[in-house]
């Protein structure tokens, strides 16, 4: 039985579709981000860093939606979320879900965090003017250079696709016009009709 | 053989420990950024993102450090780059490379190419301002949480310890005081006397 705590449309989605998609024995817990439950001493007992996704599993803690991601593919090898066995195909998708969480989620958090990066408020809306087109050019070059399809990794649907999905759903509010990328778009369609994600987004 | 992309004192360091450790068979390119190397051509077209570190297999090319790292513990597992086989303690490498790539470095990032995410030049300066604050607060939760000592992931030298040292070599630059964190000052110094370590620094 794992705990995992996550907020809603938060990064957190990925994991937490992959612990649904996988079978997983685990209890969601909501950290309500409004409240700043994020920062409070309960909470920080559990991830030190105040953010989610957090897996507590009976070996420990563990956090980073790359980390729980690859966790979940390989405690549970009849889901069949990664290609694992094969150094190569797998070093592709640490290498995509790496972008995500290092590029694309940064750039997108730079539209509604800069505070993170900078205190006086006149930087931060300049951050904030920016993001549009520092988050369109990632998924340029998603669409154009990563994406295999009509998964992310080609035939095989992985934990890459639920990461993709779960960052492609910010691209309106991040004032992105998702009809720029077709495949994504379509990738994202697809998504929403799968039954595990429709699970996951009515229990979130 | 590989061909590795790389610039000096870049993240690609971390990266170029892992090949030179596990004595890989690899021709080092020097990317040279005061040179713009990283934005022509020549170089997009085996990076589209103009980044380094950049690895070119006989099955196609690898980007991001955790995912060139995983790829090099998995092809030499002899090397013991990573507790091979173990889906939590695999999962804890995962996400300590995974806070380094997408929130320590990035932390750093603000300090030396705001330009990424800001056009102003006054927002620039507020990020630089910010970075070390930023910077030093991520180094605490590693010195206090997240490094297990003597090595990154406790009595096994992996991977992450590349990876630390090769941001860690950074604090100076990025006006944060190393004293502040004893136990990363201590590993600092014992990467540098590793001779795998001295090898490839000599060789940048």
């Amino acid at each position: 039985m794992y705990q995992f705590y996550y907020f809603s449309n938060s990064c957190s989605l990925a994991s937490h579709i992959a612990l649904e998609h996988a079978g997983a024995d685990y209890e969601a817990i909501r950290i309500d981000f409004a409240k700043e439950e994020q920062r409070k001493d309960k909470y920080l007992g559990i991830n030190a860093k105040g953010r989610v996704p957090a897996l507590v599993t009976p070996r420990g803690i563990l956090t980073e939606n790359p980390a729980i991601l690859m966790f979940v593919s390989e405690t549970f090898p009849d889901a069949g979320l990664a290609p694992l066995g094969d150094a190569f195909l797998m070093a592709q998708v640490h290498s995509f879900n790496a972008y995500l969480s290092s590029t694309v989620h940064v750039a997108h958090a730079h539209g509604v965090r800069g505070i993170r990066w900078a205190d006086d408020q006149a930087a931060i809306d300049e951050m904030k003017v920016k993001a549009p087109e520092v988050v369109g050019d990632c998924f340029e070059l998603i669409e154009k250079t990563l994406f295999k399809g009509p998964w992310v990794m080609g035939d095989q649907y992985s934990i890459c696709d639920m990461y993709l999905f779960t960052i492609a759903q910010w691209l309106e509010a991040d004032r992105v016009d998702p009809a720029r990328f077709p495949k994504v778009l379509a990738h994202r369609s697809r998504m929403l009709e799968e039954p595990v994600v429709k699970r996951v987004l009515a229990a979130q």
